[in-house]
């Protein structure tokens, strides 16, 4: 995992309730064309999907709740879109998760799929929703009686839905679009927004968790200067590895940024399960050992440990703190690395001021560079703009994007009502698209009229919803 | 030129005026990604555009007309489409017309581009959408306030107008879309549509003639049965290559049906030049030679050479008639070809009975193995309404989609209003897309009045144009 704040991943993918594995489908396959776009080639390869029926009127042409799937395993959106299997029966809609290209296992070339360029270089968000097209005509061919297409999604899934409907309005009739941050782009959102949010959610757990994280920085550069110092902070943090240089210093600070803005994300008031489990409220549990700034270094660094061990030891089984867990071995993350360098530029940044983590400056060229060495691509910084509109989205109709005000990816969502058709839902108490989960009683009382909202939407598109003659 | 009934070929590039280069302007080239749909590779390519500044204001954002090219050099739509230039000056508009990759200058590969799939596969409407994107992206780059665009198109260059306002509504602020036959595809409109238009046309000018057309293909028949009668043809019909075979005799009535159907399209009140000249109101003038239907074959089959001579020999200069003249070595044919061979599958077909053309089914299968042995390639009859929406255009706006009713495209033409800020404008008196033409003494009252209404729309657009905040 690498939901960081400079490294930009959504990390919808990672959050897993803990009850798992409540919801069941069949799993089904379609052959899509590898390239829609070009006639260049006729390779296909096989796309998953996910199919629940239990409900469905097919023959009364009753909807299609569509999942667009993001970037992971698509049975982890199915099993943390309890909305969707929540509100399908009273539509007595069909459930679909589709799971998006070169992802878990829709791997267009197979072993080779993240090898070079160009296997890799189909994987875009374009080629994604006309597989998803596909899946949709493949799902309607034999209907007297066409069923409307209700797209949902979250994340990085959520931009995929409102963008589905915006390209494709004559096959999604309307889009559900949970913390969908279509607006964090270059020029569209000042980079520091992100960390700045982070930062308020440890500030309104408390003003003295903020301050010593931002301390925090400085107390382990001090601690670790020496040789002595690096074997402390690795003996009292239990590293398994411990740290010799100062790159494993870093390492160890970007772990640590990315723990932070993953419990903004999580920050649901009941307990999930994100590799390890955590609690409900992870930022105040967290923040309940950070409750002074003003201790010493090392006191610092040792408080910190404490607060963190709700994040990667909140069951106490973790025999080492592996600041490596699951880095770049992870599908999801190398397949959204691979995306953040070619067309999902989200320039991120923070000052140490104004938020709590580290200085780090937006440098495209230095980040084309980063690109270009890993994947040998280079970064199209206007693309998703130039492909999608940025914010001159004033034609887009039947769109609900809805942000919680808890999670930092609400620096790029839509905030506001675009027109009639396309509004904006705000849940103040909400994390990451907390209202795509599955209702709980902890939900705040936002949540919940979110959902009802989201269903009163979805009742006025289904009744406006007209075949053409 | 292959303007026929069959094999489907949107000839707007085949029409020049007598007064040819009226307009000027600049040759400008953009370096644009052949493949905008993956990152599978970085080659780019040069793409032509051309541009006249004289009455623009740029540094106040007064708009961008954009032509849309379609299937040709684009210098012929520049030459051909005055309506443009004759409304720029009010508008203080910059005049661009931006080539259609595969065609002209803008040939991907070179030399190669037509070689095999894998150069010609980026052959496609998405592509070259995206390419317009990019060269108006060019066009507004150093603009403080940025200038509205206006797309301009007629036929498949209209098709490309109307998709551009749908696909890339933040790009462009309304679309001029002329003779554009969106609804042309499988399951949207009868493939004898287009036959009984033409027919129509011929009827008008006179029952004779249609019912003289109609019966001329068994007189052919008839009178080439045997090589006497094959030599007596050729010589009467000047062929520059004699009748041989029954194929010969086969290629002479897929000529003859080309020459109708293209005489229908430009059958233009006043003169125009296609290849090679032809008189105003073509059809009338031809249709006198044909005054008579009960004619015996072979007098039939020698009035029929009489009435064609307008088409392949009005000035009197042509010393031989080649049926052949221009077949396959013209770019535009050849890339219309291809591209009605993978996304543009326009089905056509003719009854002899409700039109004048010999029987001719549809039959997509051997369709299909025609395209494959010529190009290796497959159509996919569903992919234009799966990409545009066929007949789901319910939610388009900002897009006048005018048709002429002597137009055989208008059968696939948007012939109603589909919303308030999408509409219809009907030319009765019009030919393919005549508003698009320069305004002549002798433009019927019909278009005229189209060319106000598209101006007033313009307006209106232009008027409502908002840059997001």
């Amino acid at each position: 995992m690498m939901c960081g704040t400079v490294v930009v991943v959504l990390c919808a993918f990672a959050v897993m309730p803990i009850l798992a594995l409540n919801f069941t489908y069949e799993t089904k396959y379609l052959d899509v064309p590898v390239d829609h776009f070009s006639f260049a080639s006729n390779v296909t390869f096989r796309l998953r999907y996910l199919v629940n029926a239990t409900h469905w009127r097919k023959h009364e042409g009753r909807p299609i709740f569509f999942y667009t799937g993001n970037e992971g395993d698509i049975e982890m959106f199915a099993q943390n879109t309890g909305f969707m299997w929540e509100t399908a029966p009273e539509f007595r809609a069909l459930i679909v998760f589709a799971e998006h290209r070169y992802y878990g296992q829709s791997l267009p070339f197979g072993n080779n799929s993240y090898s070079e360029p160009k296997y890799l270089g189909y994987l875009t968000s374009e080629q994604a929703l006309a597989d998803y097209a596909l899946v949709i005509a493949h799902l309607q061919k034999d209907q007297d009686r066409r069923s409307p297409v209700i797209a949902f999604g979250g994340s990085y899934g959520g931009m995929l839905a409102a963008y589905f409907r915006m390209k494709y309005p004559h096959v999604v009739a309307g889009a559900i679009a949970a913390s969908a941050p279509i607006f964090q782009f270059s020029e569209l959102t000042p980079c520091e927004a992100f960390s700045r949010i982070v930062t308020a959610d440890y500030n309104s757990a408390s003003a003295e968790c903020a301050a010593s994280i931002r301390k925090s920085w400085a107390a382990i550069n001090n601690v670790t200067k020496t040789d002595a110092g690096k074997s402390w902070l690795s003996t009292m943090w239990k590293l398994c590895k411990p740290l010799k240089t100062l790159h494993d210093v870093k390492d160890l600070k970007g772990w640590l940024s990315d723990v932070y803005t993953n419990l903004a994300m999580i920050n649901y008031p009941y307990a999930t399960n994100f590799l390890a489990p955590v609690p409900a409220n992870p930022i105040s549990v967290m923040c309940s050992h950070l409750p002074n700034s003003s201790l010493t270094d090392k006191l610092l660094v040792k408080s910190l440990f404490k607060a963190v061990s709700i994040y990667f030891n909140y069951t106490g089984s973790s025999k080492c703190l592996n600041i490596e867990t699951e880095a770049s071995s992870n599908l999801g993350d190398l397949g959204w690395d691979f995306q953040a360098c070619t067309e999902m530029v989200m320039p991120m940044c923070s000052d140490g001021h104004n938020d709590m983590f580290e200085v780090q400056i937006w440098d495209f060229a230095k980040y084309s560079e980063t690109c270009y060495k890993k994947w040998k691509v280079r970064p199209d910084e206007k693309r998703a703009v130039r492909f999608y509109g940025g914010k001159d989205i004033s034609t887009a109709t039947n769109i609900v994007f809805s942000n919680g005000l808890l999670d930092p990816w609400s620096s790029g969502g839509v905030l506001y009502n675009v027109s009639n058709s396309t509004v904006a839902v705000i849940i103040p108490e909400g994390a990451h698209h907390l209202d795509l989960r599955e209702s709980n009683p902890a939900d705040p009382v936002s949540v919940r009229t979110a959902r009802k909202f989201h269903r009163k939407f979805i009742r006025l598109w289904l009744r406006n919803y007209r075949l053409p003659a």
